[in-house]
């Protein structure tokens, strides 16, 4: 079951019907979770804004630096052009290059003119669990995530990209909600994917879990279970342009921070962000202007709470998902002690 | 009686003998204090790295732009060159041309060659209790807050250019706290100072008390009270050079996530990070190439928590600090109500 | 005369009837000029994006920061928001408190409700002519600068903001012009104004004018001509939002390069870009979400050569038109020496 | 020959030695040429900043992203960490994630500890002559770059990662050049490696030579040869940290600019800096802290200037040296006419 399901409720405004990212009309996720022999525990995460070719229908993009230390590919020209033109995939830290070359197949392939393409590829290092300098991923791996995205649920914890990570010291993996805009405001929803690798205090709503448990960043002083890293994945069918999906992306770092999270020097920390209103996809047959419908700056406001408490359920949501795994090395990682955590919560 | 005092304890690490941005060894803090009639309630805070002239011996720095709706003065000066050459000035909104041209007026007056200083002023708006209209504050009042700069203790709450702020709907002001880390992760000292302004969902310690006490954004869905800004200094004796500093000052954002701050639309929240490791200073007369200790990258992830923690509890401490005031046109603030919020947390 | 008048072409566009920045319709221009006994030589100069008030019908825009060592006031929030709600207005470096407080004044008489507002305030140091210590201008400088803004060809030379400002050892000052798209690409105007203040190496359609004339950054290895400033704005009708703004600004900076500027350490260059374009202004009154025309990424490229090219005209005019002066403490700079400059261009 | 060597002389500082990137002590090259059959008209070109392994000895670096729209991996942890921890890849644009493949598998080979590193690789787009679609480089063409990299000359024009490159609408290629400070401004080298494939309007020396030979940007109002990409390399063994690495970077574009590049939309254009000071050599077995020495920011004014010339000459070196090439589908670039263009610089 899920936090919310348990009676864990984080925020205060109210998730869409499925509290995934899929609540935004047309988003698609795919997984491809590789758990093999003793020391393969790794996958491949693909999100799609839509179901047409994106390459041809592109969506205003950004992405925001929480802190840099990753290999993120794709970022300059977001920024420079604020626009996606491939799905988004996650992935393990050494099999971005192998990512982005899937993503530059399937855009050849289904656009037979194009000799330019920007791959959007994510990670996390999965190499405590995972024997990451193996390089297991494949194209296959990733073209097959790809293509079995879909909508509706998205199943959590130990798949895809999240299959070998590890948060706060616990298992960590996949996890997805979501929030919706009243009416009054515009009805908009706003969806959040997280793969779950970093470090700090835990928090959960607001009850210090890490230190309760006896596991935590700085912890005598000594011991790190700080770094790692955490990709974050916002979908928003509000008609935000570049500049203010960025705005959004770097407002999902403080819901990450509402968990305890700290963005140590050793955690990559990215938030891509992105708009699917259909009347401002970006057409590569477009003509020299276009009109758009643009939000105001003013009218942002309660997306940027939804961003907030979107991300903080998410990564709840993939600790209470993820799984006790054993990896590479005989190394081990328990799955957050759900039911202490749940008695922590309830006084 | 402060927050800690009352057994309010926010975070891991332990602070500085005075919990106070002054726990940095050097840094002073002055603040002049404008009560004046029906409107006027208003205020200079006055931040000094260190005791000699800055412009002689300016000091590693940066600036993070957290949520860049606000008129701060000397940004871009700061990110080219990474340092500071004034004292730190905050006021009000409509009162930073006053507070640059006194900051440019003690430069010259000190440095007679002198004919371009980067003045460096925060704000945030204050115009609810005060008349922010009537610009107030005057070049002496700035003066003032340099002059009577001191270190030790720091008061907080309804003083200086905390004196007309509201945070979450309550009446908001000055804070301060620090964070020392232990000898054998250096034994530096992150100190934090915070003018409160801004909104969002209140929580302390997790407990979350503003949907307690009922008071919050998006209460009904269309009250506002997330607006307004927060001016945060972070102080640090440890060797950082501007681009570790303003990957500190970045932390800061997320000590703010942890009270419930959203960073809205109109919050202009700004994160003036320095060192003021003595080796470090640059001096004018210094010639064409000079020695640094700089702080591995790989070391400063126990700074990071620091930060986040510090400005957490001083935002806090400026909310239990600050007394309720009616000022400009009968508008009122309420202060946080300190027993209902214990009795809360003791929960 | 100036330079295209006495046949010095520089570039493959052709500019606007004016070969000014008043070419963009409903941009106004306005100077006000201070030379008052032996040592005052500054003033200011204001740039209107149309006729009403900014305020309320504020224009998409963005500061690109070419060289940040200076002063300019209001970046972070054009660049949060992407928009201009005040005139800008240009003036000497010690000089900025001072125009932000005029361009408040002038809102605040204005807007009877208004608290906040985000002044723009460019700026370079003309403290080798001027006493700038001496902090002559004054609000009623600047606000007659805002009163006297026209359409209409634009002086250039000595006069406002230029007054007393050196650009590669000569007499530097105001320059403008500007460049028009062919209806096939739009029929767009992009307009250019300078304050130049800044050194390096002169050369003029590619001939080194400054090695000729035995004048330039690094002659003897040690002479610095190279530091200075300069502050360029640029505005179109091309319907730009404010990234595509930015990319703009940022070609400016490759026009400054072809006159032989280097940007030096010293050189506070900045670059105002905004777009005029009717449909794209945002009212203080709008609703949730607004229709804007956009530009294609695809069809910008023109307008960037436009900038490149206008501003490197823009700087040969203003030290064509600039005059010898003598100011502050017997300081001389010769104009540039048109008739030897035309001769060298000529062969 | 090179220009200089034909009386071309560029800017007015003297260049070092080998008027190439390798004048910077320690600094290597190494080229995979690919030139097969019809189509294939590719290739890879390393730079080393020193002969030991750069994952144990980073070394200072920066990225400046002059027009972002490319694939260059390995952005944002340059920008976070300001080191660079491999060798700089330059290759076509859709064999980045083989070259990134590349520099993992040689890092995982030569450090057996290691789970993570960010793999630098820049682009540029060879697609007209070369059959980019194919993806014609294998691992083994980077390795075999990064093993025969070498000091000493570096070949010019058609080799490498500029094989099949255009520039100005002529063949372009690899061009290099350096440029040496006098002793009395510390006699540090700046060195620069440049892969051309951009457009504009050409001029050498000032000379509009695109112009007067009927080939530019712009002309008939249709016609593009602006877009494109230039990747720029730029070594320095002045002690310049990643702030000032990253200023300097910004200068090549000014460098690119004096050739008549105008940085069009479609241009990817990039400049990696690094620093070969040995004393600044980042190890990863450093402590808390080290020492590091830091050129003031009042002496890299010179530099600046250094690496405008230097860019601007490797770009003319490149097409000097780049000879005439028919490719996929029996596309041709001719070479640059080098004998005109010598006249009309005579003149």
């Amino acid at each position: 079951s899920r936090p919310r399901d348990l009676g864990v409720q984080l925020g205060v405004m109210a998730p869409g019907p499925l509290n995934a990212i899929t609540d935004v009309a047309g988003v698609r996720v795919g997984h491809t979770t590789l758990i093999e022999g003793d020391s393969i525990r790794t996958g491949v995460t693909a999100i799609l804004p839509h179901g047409e070719d994106l390459y041809q229908q592109k969506v205003p993009a950004a992405i925001y630096l929480g802190n840099g230390y990753g290999k993120l590919a794709g970022y300059s020209q977001v920024r420079e052009l604020g626009e996606l033109e491939t799905p988004i995939v996650l992935t393990n830290t050494l099999s971005v290059p192998t990512a982005m070359s899937a993503l530059v197949t399937a855009c050849l392939r289904d656009n037979p003119d194009v000799q330019s393409v920007n791959a959007v590829v994510g990670e996390t290092n999965d190499g405590y669990l995972n024997d990451i300098r193996g390089r297991h991923v494949t194209e296959a791996d990733v073209l097959a995530a790809l293509q079995n995205a879909a909508d509706g649920p998205v199943p959590e914890g130990n798949v895809g990209a999240g299959t070998g990570t590890s948060c706060f010291g616990w298992k960590g993996g996949i996890g997805t909600t979501s929030r919706r805009l009243p009416e009054s405001l515009g009805d908009y929803t706003v969806g959040v994917l997280v793969q779950t690798n970093f470090g700090g205090v835990l928090q959960i709503g607001g009850v210090p879990v890490g230190p309760l448990l006896g596991q935590y960043y700085f912890r005598d002083e000594l011991e790190s279970h700080a770094d790692g890293s955490c990709m974050i994945v916002v979908a928003t069918d509000a008609p935000l342009g570049p500049r203010n999906l960025e705005r959004l992306a770097k407002r999902a770092m403080l819901g990450l921070a509402r968990t305890g999270g700290i963005a140590s020097n050793g955690s990559g920390d990215y938030v891509i962000a992105f708009s699917t209103a259909p009347e401002n996809r970006i057409r590569t047959d477009g003509g020299r202007t276009r009109t758009v419908t643009e939000m105001s700056n003013g009218a942002v406001s309660p997306l940027f709470l939804a961003a907030i408490e979107a991300t903080e359920e998410a990564i709840i949501n993939s600790l209470f998902a993820a799984e006790a795994m054993t990896g590479r090395d005989g190394h081990h990682r328990d799955a957050l002690p759900v039911e202490k955590v749940l008695e922590m919560l309830k006084k």
